[in-house]
C-alpha cells in the first residue's frame, strides 16, 4: 500500500492551553528545565495566516520544550478565528496536533486533500511554513506539516 | 532544577477512538502499512485494573502502529468506568495520553502524586504494567508510565 504521508516520524506534539505561562511552568518542573519564554506568532501581514482560505488576524503565544525524541509546543490562542481557538472551544485544553516535517509541502497537502483531509490553516514563520490538515474526523487528531527552508 | 520525571522520551501517543477498526484503517492508509488487528485488554482478574483505587471491569480494544520514533496506540473503551471512557465523555475522541517508559514505577508515581498529579488508573499486561497519572489540570494531557519487565 502506498503511504499518503511521506514520513512517519513525529517531530512535534502541540497542545492548546489557556495560559501558556502557567502550563510552561508545570512542564519545566516536570522536566527539570528552565521555563521557556513564550513568543507571539507574527501578524497576518508577516505570517500570511489563512484559516479556511481567508486571511485571519489570529495569533498565538507559543512556548517550546525539547524532549528526547520530539518537540513539545504549547499554544495559547490570541484573537481569532483559528484552528487553535476552534479546538479550545470544542474540546477544551489538550493535544491539538502531531507534526511531521515534509519536503514536498504542496504535494502533501494535495494528497491529503484527495483523501478527504483538506487544509484548514496555514502560515509562515522565520525559516519555514506550516499547514494544519483537517484530519480530525478520520485520524482523531489534526496533522501539522512543517516545511523548513 | 530537579526533574520530577526520570525520562524525557515520549515512547507512545495514545488516542481515544469510538471505532478502533475504522480509525486503524485510516492510519494504515495514511502510513501505507497493513491494518493491525486490534486486541482486547485482559479482564480485571488478569490485568488487576484499578480506576481511582477500585477494581473495574473496564476494558479496551487496542491497535498499535510503529511510527519512526514512537508508537501510536488507538484505544476504544469497552465497559467502564475507566480513564478512557471519562476522556471520551468529557473531550470526545482525541489524544488521551503521552507515555514514558520508567524503571522506578513506584517512585515515579509517588513523586508525581507529591506534585499534585495522583494515579488515576493502573493495570498489568503481559510483560509489564502501566499507570495513568491525573495530570490534565497541570499538563493538559494525561501522562502514562510504562514499566516493562
Amino acid at each position: 500500500m502506498t503511504a499518503t504521508l511521506s514520513t512517519d516520524t513525529v517531530v512535534q506534539i502541540g497542545l492548546i492551553v489557556r495560559d501558556v505561562e502557567a502550563t510552561a511552568q508545570a512542564y519545566a518542573e516536570l522536566l527539570g528545565v528552565a521555563v521557556p519564554q513564550w513568543v507571539l506568532t507574527g501578524p497576518e501581514v508577516e505570517a500570511h495566516t489563512r484559516c479556511r482560505g481567508a486571511p485571519t488576524e489570529a495569533r498565538a503565544k507559543l512556548a517550546f520544550f525539547r524532549l528526547g525524541n520530539l518537540q513539545l509546543e504549547l499554544i495559547e490562542p490570541v484573537g481569532g478565528p483559528s484552528t487553535w481557538r476552534e479546538f479550545l472551544e470544542v474540546h477544551g485544553e489538550g493535544v491539538h496536533h502531531i507534526a511531521f516535517e515534509v519536503e514536498d509541502m504542496q504535494d502533501q497537502v494535495a494528497a491529503l486533500a484527495a483523501k478527504g483531509m483538506p487544509l484548514v490553516q496555514r502560515g509562515d514563520y522565520t525559516g519555514g511554513c506550516y499547514a494544519y490538515i483537517d484530519s480530525g474526523e478520520q485520524l482523531k487528531v489534526i496533522l501539522e506539516l512543517l516545511a523548513n527552508d
